[in-house]
């Protein structure tokens, strides 16, 4: 990547066994807490092995528009991805109760959306007004995907500078799916067969165009230079809130901050984070295995295995905004509970 | 069931076709939000269609000593049940954490463990100094089991009577998943290979031993009058906690609360309270697919599919902490999520 670079540090493993310790320490039966034990020791890693530290969590919801979605490719139209970003901005959404109820604070980035929101609520970083129809050419040049991972990460760095560490990324954009799809099949070498879906539930005839058009889509991507680097295919296939998030991951995983991963999109983007700078992988926490079927497949190349299995097949984040409690239980109990020694109880 | 009645009242089904259009027409793709869908329908036809009310939510850990342990089938020797309800009333183990994550009230109830605990925050409803041998001997007197019902009920009426309408169920007790499995086996006809599993996780003598020994108790149990009978069978079978726990949801669905239920511990009780009044059911959430291999006969015997799947096998009701915000997350998208009509989004 020439344009941007994001310097991310590998997690020290050099702590595991101390954190292994302490939470092997604790009064209930090793392992017991399945799951939760490897978050805890992730967060630990992360953010410190005395205590992990959760500091001020953000939901940041990027919104863009897709060139693709005029062929009929979602079950609504344009018009909605303007209108779901007004009723972000009106707590109307379901982004907005489950961030309420995990008390993490809700930010909404215009990344290009067809006609922009007049609206201090919302953060304008407009890309453009939606991407190109990939099935006919790149969605937009590489510079402005190199300018979109620069935004993600500023958005991202000025929420440090306020201390927070814990983020989570969602996204809204009719015709994103097949952005991402198209992604997910260029990076892992995949067929449109396993990379495709319904998305938010479209019938028969709009997911066989769907399809068709993405393999057209991946067919003009393989004739352009250097097909198989990722910002290209971010440029020549994805969407300006993908290519955000991309960055505004890298950035939260350059300064050692905890990326909470959404669904399908958000993993699309985790996945070009990684492929970006491998050691962004430790930050990941991914959140919650979306219904989209070619979720499994990044979640494979990841080697990743979500908090939550709820069938969710929405996006805005929802999946990460109903994990965040799991995070907080995990720090509660790697730094409250009793050990076997300070609760006078027989090790076993 | 001669001693002890419960009245529970089927949900009125009559509501359900206004609940499902309430949550189809909420800002989002029919269906998008998958289990937590159902989850606010079964808390709606609960608690109120116009609004889904969550109060003063309730953990209860019931604690008990069991002859069996004697025969060493647990990885821990029974005085750690005494040593665990002192960490609980220090705040020091998983479920004071999650609770604490959960803003649960935590009430700790000893139903009858080997040495009581001198402590005001122990609630003493103790049926005996641990149940007797199920190898050898019935646990205890159908009359003990009777009380155990009376008293696990009580102590929900208690708190109903102060407004709370959430109750989860947690249990802390050394050799209680020979109790649970033994019951089990009885009550679902099924073998003890497909009901006896590892408990917190014994080696594999411990486990034939456990095995065996199940064995010997179903084989006497089978012996005795009305062997199918569910209070002879947790009488025959079961432990102090598990019948108080029996007891306490049923005196939660009686009254219309939300019974949520842990792993395989309250899993048994739950079917018990089932077998005993099968209204009960409904009022049942299904909180963590515990990794005793058992426990999915129940969900299948139940048709539940528990929300969380995170590898635990602790019991305390840590599962069913870990798993209140998500109640509290469907009680917020159906109370407060903007309608398409609110919100000016276009439905789809």
């Amino acid at each position: 990547m020439a344009g941007v670079m994001f310097s991310v540090s590998p997690v020290s493993r050099s702590r595991d066994a101390a954190i292994q310790q302490r939470i092997d320490m604790k009064t209930k039966p090793p392992g017991s807490l399945g799951q939760l034990e490897s978050l805890a020791a992730q967060l630990a890693a992360i953010t410190g092995v005395e205590k992990i530290r959760l500091q001020k969590p953000v939901m940041m919801v990027f919104a863009a528009d897709h060139g693709i979605a005029e062929e009929g490719v979602s079950i609504a139209p344009p018009a909605v991805t303007q209108q779901m970003v007004k009723n972000f901005i009106n707590g109307g959404a379901a982004v907005n109760c489950f961030c309420q109820v995990a008390s993490m604070a809700l930010y909404v980035i215009d990344a290009g959306i067809l006609n922009a929101v007049e609206s201090s609520r919302v953060i304008n970083q407009r890309l453009g007004a939606g991407t190109k129809n990939i099935a006919k050419a790149p969605a937009m040049a590489r510079e402005t995907a190199e300018s979109g991972l620069v935004l993600g990460a500023e958005i991202v760095r000025q929420r440090i500078a306020e201390s927070s560490n814990v983020f989570a990324f969602g996204e809204m954009g009719i015709g994103n799916t097949s952005a991402a799809s198209a992604v997910l099949a260029a990076i892992l070498g995949r067929s449109v067969e396993e990379t495709c879906g319904r998305g938010t539930g479209i019938d028969d005839d709009a997911f066989e165009r769907k399809k068709s058009l993405i393999a057209e889509a991946l067919e003009r991507h393989q004739s352009t230079p250097e097909p198989e680097d990722t910002m290209n295919i971010l440029a020549s296939l994805g969407g300006f809130e993908i290519v955000q998030i991309t960055g505004a991951m890298l950035a939260a995983a350059e300064k050692q901050c905890i990326v909470m991963v959404d669904g399908f999109i958000a993993s699309v983007a985790a996945l070009a984070a990684v492929r970006i700078a491998p050691e962004a992988r430790y930050y990941m926490v991914f959140c919650h295995h979306s219904e989209e079927q070619a979720h499994t497949l990044i979640l494979e190349a990841l080697d990743a295995r979500p908090l939550l299995d709820l069938g969710l097949r929405l996006g805005e984040g929802t999946g990460a905004a109903l994990a965040y409690p799991l995070l907080q239980s995990a720090q509660s109990f790697y730094n409250y509970m009793a050990s076997f020694d300070d609760a006078g109880v027989t090790a076993v």
